[in-house]
């Protein structure tokens, strides 16, 4: 009763801001990503008649306290489906999802829990049934089930089985790069989950945030297929400076960009002008990430990695869904 | 036929975001401002029997094209209001608002120029009046016929006969400080006028800040009688923030900050953290003006001039209304 899977983390164009359902982890709009290949987490999950209790090991390190507890009892949803409630696991994982990177590693994690814990214990799942049973552990980790573009449908049912993600257009179908911009100085004041609930709670701009999400994952699905960068780029920038607007707007208000932040969003506007296309997205937090194409790779990485403030840039392509090794 | 005024620039406490109607000037919501001592116009109007067109000198040099357009078009109304259509007048002004930092002199000027054209033609006018004609020369303006706070009521009428403003608390009120923060680089790629016009047409955050303003307006003018600086302070700062949110949304987004003005906003949120109560503005430009109190003048002073990126910090008390030389 034991498997490992792989899973990449993903970065999404078209934001989640906002939760329906805390418990359930439902979605207040529909978002759309691309799964990376340099970022993933590796997971092994050995189920053991002899545990008293899980156990969860994290690059070597045992792990306790919160993310245990996130652990668990994900795990204890795979049981309760399996009708194996008894029966804990021994968690292997590593992560090469540089920390400081700015991704949740939480993506990638969970999507490889997900994967490893269910085949573990014997269970089928198509990637539907996958993502959905993903989403619960952490809501971006359900885009994670698949490689290249993945959109999460938000879903009506209350229950939540109609919100899982699907595939989109594979990694084979564009070779579309993403730069990971880490900056010096990645402290943020808000976590991003208390950051989306009070911008949910409070800001009177959130309602003209659900309300223009339908429109720009139509537009940017017809980019994707078509391969237009520049469409594909400017309605992810669009979306990403809309969701961090709607932060400035919540009581009290806040933001989680950095003088640095702006610099580079900066930046990347200038090399457009200078006709290098190039366009940035920003998760919950400072750090910045870039979409370029392959032709532009050496040029991106040489002046990003100039702009002051700035420590690393880690490139990556896109990337593949879960994998079982 | 002489007549010499002068009158003082005034920073939005809450902002004037948005027209109604482009010709009158009406605007789709009220605001509020802070009259400053440090900026003002001084402009003297000489209507003469013998002139066959508008003359008009600003700082010792003639002035042609679009500035002297508004000018002349601007007298033409109080000509018109005065019966006395072709009689052409001299104007010379003097602006003692330093261009670099970033506050319109429009304000000062039309607020100078309406008062010493319609006393130079021979009209009475109320302030209320006065505000009204000069709402027709810049919006903003309306509110430097007044010292101290001012509210520019929006109003619903048509023709506009119901927006002016009214005074809310006189200079000798209160001695609350504004220091204009001068940025090495003030570049900005979207003109106020045309930034405002395409947020009011294309942002679907707009109207969540028209909804918002009556409720900052209630809360601020409570705070200001109350002499409440955090109060007045955390109500100015959230409403630029929601102003400027606004154009992140708008299509195509744009943003009047540089990686300086996030700085200097950091700076001032991390001044409060210390225990000094300071709080930033920005108009439809990357300058910030910081309100604070005048116990803590040397540290403000000190601490943002030492901020890189930032050119020169000029300071300000509450200043009067309108007067006539």
């Amino acid at each position: 009763m034991k498997a490992t899977a792989k899973a990449h983390t993903n970065i999404a164009l078209i934001k989640y801001w906002g939760k329906r359902d805390d418990a359930l982890i439902l979605p207040t709009n529909s978002s759309l990503s691309l799964t990376l290949d340099g970022f993933y987490t590796t997971t092994t999950v050995d189920f053991q008649e002899d545990l008293l209790q899980d156990r969860f090991i994290l690059d070597n390190q045992p792990v306790e306290g919160e993310a245990y507890r996130r652990v668990t009892e994900f795990l204890d949803l795979i049981r309760r489906i399996a009708g194996k409630e008894n029966l804990y696991a021994d968690v292997h994982s590593t992560n090469d999802v540089p920390t400081a990177a700015g991704f949740a590693s939480s993506a990638s994690g969970f999507a490889a829990l997900a994967a490893a814990g269910t085949k573990a214990i014997g269970l089928e799942l198509s990637d539907r049934e996958l993502s959905r049973l993903t989403r619960q552990g952490s809501g971006s980790a359900c885009r994670s089930i698949y490689g290249g573009f993945a959109e999460w449908e938000m879903g009506n049912n209350a229950d939540g089985s109609d919100s899982y993600a699907v595939p989109i257009a594979p990694a084979e179908h564009w070779d579309i790069r993403v730069a990971a911009v880490v900056l010096s100085s990645t402290m943020k004041k808000v976590s991003s989950r208390s950051g989306m609930k009070r911008t949910v709670e409070t800001s009177p701009f959130y309602s003209g945030w659900v309300d223009t999400i339908p429109n720009d994952l139509l537009e940017i699905k017809e980019a994707i297929h078509a391969k237009d960068f520049e469409k594909t780029g400017s309605i992810a920038e669009a979306n990403c400076l809309k969701m961090h607007a709607t932060t400035l707007a919540a009581d009290p208000p806040f933001t989680y960009w950095h003088d640095t932040t702006m610099r580079v969003m900066q930046t990347v506007q200038e090399m457009r002008e200078n006709g290098i296309p190039a366009y940035f997205t920003i998760d919950a937090g400072p750090n910045v990430k870039v979409l370029y194409l392959p032709e532009n790779e050496e040029n991106i990485k040489k002046t990003l990695r100039n702009i002051p403030g700035v420590s690393d840039v880690i490139l990556s392509k896109s990337g593949s869904g879960i994998s079982y090794l």
